[in-house]
């Protein structure tokens, strides 16, 4: 029989990421840091192992873990969560939004979701039986038209994914975006799902705009974010959902038969580092701008273009003094001729705008990579 | 709006574990070790941490891992499968499940398993909008009438879910079984779901009849293992699912978007353990049975009537000469009153036989917790 899933492919990530190993290119492109994660971690997950915190935890999450989550939310956006009835751990953020889609969409309702998003909204989206509703953010500045957002609105809309800071675009929304949001949703059954993984990663004194900072909001949102940015260890899938108690509820009976717990050993690690050094969240962007401003510099000895980076570890670049190739074999290129691997948008769309030459590059990178990448680019 | 798993509760697994923790019960229920991971595992996954193994593992599993099943298959099941196109290391055999079920059945097909069933099945084909089959096994012996399987079948079937060794009962299928069930399958649409997670725990000399040795059955089959039972870490969840190409596509469609890798450090430590003990997988068997035979002798010194134990780790009671309660009953009475918790079979039926008066004890435990529970079910 046909596929559930005939459009979906190997992820442009996998994808570019394989290329690079082929062609021993620099990669930027799948989103990772190469730098170590702090020893503190490293040492406390050895230590959790070793006194024996190797069995199921329970299904929620290890209370420590989801306490120190409260309580870190509490500081961060001024809101008192309940850690036991509104905070899930997961198996990283996405298998959060994988759970929160499955749990309270149905057949034949509608998701909005505003492009370019990540690419796994949509296949979640279509598992639950339901459609995606694509509403394109300005193609200059990524910013959201909300009269677009709500005429994509229909009585069979049941959620609204939000993604602030965005990926690919790094672009943040603001205290006037999450008002129009409230707007469109208030006296309506639609839901939100606010995937916030970057949400440390901001710059310029900026402040992360939280749905949880937003009550009206709040009550009606899955907000999703993960340990993996925040910390250096993409590949460790650790996130979490924080959720009213009844929609909590109805996560949880997802992920109680989906992945049931998430690797116990790390929870104890990540309880004992949020409480140890509760610092690093308010360091993190000062450590990611730092690299930021570094490679913006870098990449003006280039031919591309830099766009402003709001918030996240992605650099967009325009490549359209270089090429007018679109972006997709444009980042081919680029992986297997100039050596460097980037992630192109179009496949973060359901209609990439026409004669867009964006390009993507993780700058989560130590300062060798990233100026092996900038003598390559250099020479495009 | 009513949940989408209007049905679904807090998994008994849950229940029974927090009532055992607050009426400092001797835990049997849920089944986990209480005994230490190999050393080698443990100094391993942190090597890897400390190489830097951080980052996202490839999705479908780190190469070497998936190698390292392929040859494990091979050796003990005679079958040559493609670490490549057939092998996904998942999060848990429960994640492999799911996502088996969401990626190929449909709305309004059917899905039959086989009762009692461990109680994620049915929630994973309700979340793909298609309906469970019950079909009772034996209430004795728990085999399986295949007769009352094939009358199951309908037009809409599209899988039909084994589990060998038997939780909670510990029958396995023998050679006769997957005849029959290849007889049934044979030139229809349906699949297999092969739930072989104590493939390992086997007692008496006897073979566990993976469905990968039957190519018939293993070229329509998701054929799903675990290294929590067999390597004592429950709670690190990573398993794997082996089935042909074209299904496996299917599979890491979901997986890809669902929590698209697991734990990368314990994949690096999989890898090197499986290398290097190769033997661990057949002292596993004699591990247990020694537990499972000092755990039954002492149980003939309580008026707990010990049921056969063909696999797997946990050993079946007749409760009947203490109480006539129905077994959740009674299991919270042993648990609350007698400090000994013990699982119920009921919640793994959609109808359970009238009057079985059977619960399950876990013996994945060290010598001196066995003692301790004998010593109270004597009183008992
Ligand atoms: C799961 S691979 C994708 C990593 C990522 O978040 C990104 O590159 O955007
Ligand atoms: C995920 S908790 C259940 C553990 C288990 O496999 C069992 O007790 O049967």
């Amino acid at each position: 029989p046909p596929s559930k899933l005939p459009n979906v492919g190997t992820t442009i990530f996998t994808v570019m990421s394989q290329l690079a190993v082929e062609h021993g290119a620099v990669n930027l492109g799948q989103g990772f840091p190469d730098f170590p994660v702090p020893d503190f971690l490293v040492d406390e997950l050895s230590r959790a192992m070793r006194d024996g915190k190797n069995q199921y935890a329970p299904m929620t999450g290890i209370p420590a873990l989801r306490q120190a989550i409260a309580a870190k939310t509490q500081r961060c956006y001024g809101r008192k969560v309940d850690a036991d009835a509104e905070i899930t751990v997961t198996s990283g953020a996405s298998e959060a939004i994988f759970d929160a889609v499955l749990a309270v969409v149905r057949a034949d309702e509608e998701v909005i979701v505003l492009d370019p998003c990540y690419d796994c909204y949509e296949p979640a989206i279509n598992l639950a039986g339901a459609r995606a509703v694509h509403v394109a953010l300005d193609p200059v500045d990524f910013s959201v038209d909300w009269q677009k957002v709500r005429d994509a609105v229909s009585p069979r809309t049941r959620m609204i994914f939000i993604n602030t800071p965005h990926n690919p675009s790094g672009a943040m929304l603001d205290a006037s975006d999450l008002a129009a949001l409230a707007d469109i949703v208030r006296d309506t059954r639609i839901l939100v799902l606010a995937d916030e993984v970057y949400e440390h990663i901001v710059f310029d004194g900026r402040r992360h705009e939280s749905v949880l900072r937003y009550p009206e909001l709040a009550e009606r949102s899955f907000v999703v974010s993960s340990f993996g940015k925040t910390y250096h260890c993409t590949g460790w899938k650790i996130g979490y959902c924080i959720a009213p108690a009844a929609l909590t509820a109805e996560l949880r009976k997802v992920h109680q038969y989906n992945t049931f717990c998430s690797f116990a050993p790390a929870q104890w690690a990540f309880a004992a580092m949020i409480d140890a050094q509760p610092a690093h969240y308010d360091e993190l962007g000062a450590f990611y701008q730092e690299k930021r401003d570094h490679f913006a510099r870098q990449l003006a000895s280039t031919r591309l273009r830099t766009l402003p980076v709001p918030g996240g570890y992605f650099q967009l670049v325009d490549y359209s003094a270089i090429s007018d190739l679109p972006d997709t074999e444009f980042c081919r290129w680029l992986t297997t001729e100039k050596g460097v691997a980037a992630i192109p948008l179009s496949p973060f769309y359901e209609t990439p705008p026409p004669g867009q030459r964006l390009a993507r590059l993780c700058f989560a990178k130590n300062q060798a990579t990233l100026d092996a990448a900038i003598e390559r680019l250099q020479k495009a």
